[in-house]
């Protein structure tokens, strides 16, 4: 297809494409004469997931560039992907110090990380930006968090054991990476949803 | 005390201070002379606040005047709270049209919220917006996360009553709008570390 049948398809203008074949997110198509190419399925694909990635997921453009570079060299094991999903897109805060109130609430959760991985520096950081915002947030509450974000957490690798099982390593951390960034608003949304829910009930009670 | 010990108080540098006050972000100090003011607790609180919904938040200036609005103006009840703090700061895709996939969810789950109730519709745009990035999303899958961001909203309720009963209503709506963006980057990251820790103990057993 042209690159006007692509913005059709993907609902992204033209001059939009044209940014994302310049900046190296999609790559070129077969080139058909002077002034045209030919675009197929595998564009179709990456168009949407670029688009997901910035417009959902609120990433730039070297986060979206990190993402495809993740993409194309998968690693081994499932345990790995995650790391390689937590390297290509690290949360805010992934590189501050290690704070023992994350060491201590995490060995009280039975969890086996490695101390200081960026996932836990990066929950060091968010928890110091909530209290210095406002927010009361003791030790019993972030356990009580925990808990149901670790529900969550099982059933993400859950979906990823059936993606690799019937797609292979490529598809599993393709999951990994955009399913971390892209199920996060699913999950913020759904929150305030239950919020809505709950109060809803209890108005009634 | 001057502008320069509040920035030493809040750690933000004293041109960003003449920047929120400048946008009206950070109500003026107690002028003491032509070219200084006096600032106060209020104050620090304040760019605290500011500081978090601009960084962790990462909500714009029109963000910020939303929040600020929302606050000065507490509502009666705990559920309006919530449609207060939900207009504030909306999530994208609050306006999009309402997906009867949606409707459907929140009836399966027995959740009695208004039918396009804003949250409502983020939810089914960023449902939307994550399979087009590639990640299978079934209605089991959407249920089965369902169930762990209800006991999130529960939590953020507890928190709240808790908070009305012992700082009045304005105490409560603030930290409905302030708990609701502080608090999404401290779960996304304890999902992260969640993550890690249950494929830790896979790759144990």
């Amino acid at each position: 297809m042209r690159i006007s049948e692509l913005a059709g398809a993907t609902g992204v203008p033209v001059h939009t494409l044209k940014y994302y074949l310049r900046e190296g997110l999609l790559m070129p198509g077969e080139v058909t004469s002077r002034t045209t190419a030919d675009y197929g399925t595998v564009h179709v694909e990456r168009v949407r997931l670029v688009r997901a990635l910035i417009e959902q997921g609120g990433i730039g453009i070297a986060g979206v560039h990190a993402v495809l570079g993740a993409l194309a060299a998968p690693p081994r094991s499932r345990h790995e992907f995650l790391g390689a999903a937590q390297a290509a897109l690290p949360l805010p805060g992934s590189s501050d110090p290690m704070t023992p109130e994350v060491d201590d609430l995490v060995h009280e959760l039975g969890w086996a990380i490695e101390t200081g991985c960026p996932p836990a520096r990066a929950l060091g950081a968010a928890i110091r930006s909530a209290r210095e915002g406002g927010v009361p947030l003791g030790h019993d509450e972030l356990l009580a968090y925990a808990v149901p974000m670790h529900e969550v957490a099982l059933l993400d690798l859950a979906k990823v054991d059936e993606v690799a099982a019937t797609g292979g390593p490529s598809a599993a951390l393709r999951l990994v990476v955009i399913g971390n960034v892209l199920l996060d608003p699913v999950l913020i949304a759904l929150r305030r949803v239950a919020q809505e829910a709950a109060s809803a009930a209890r108005e009634k009670a």
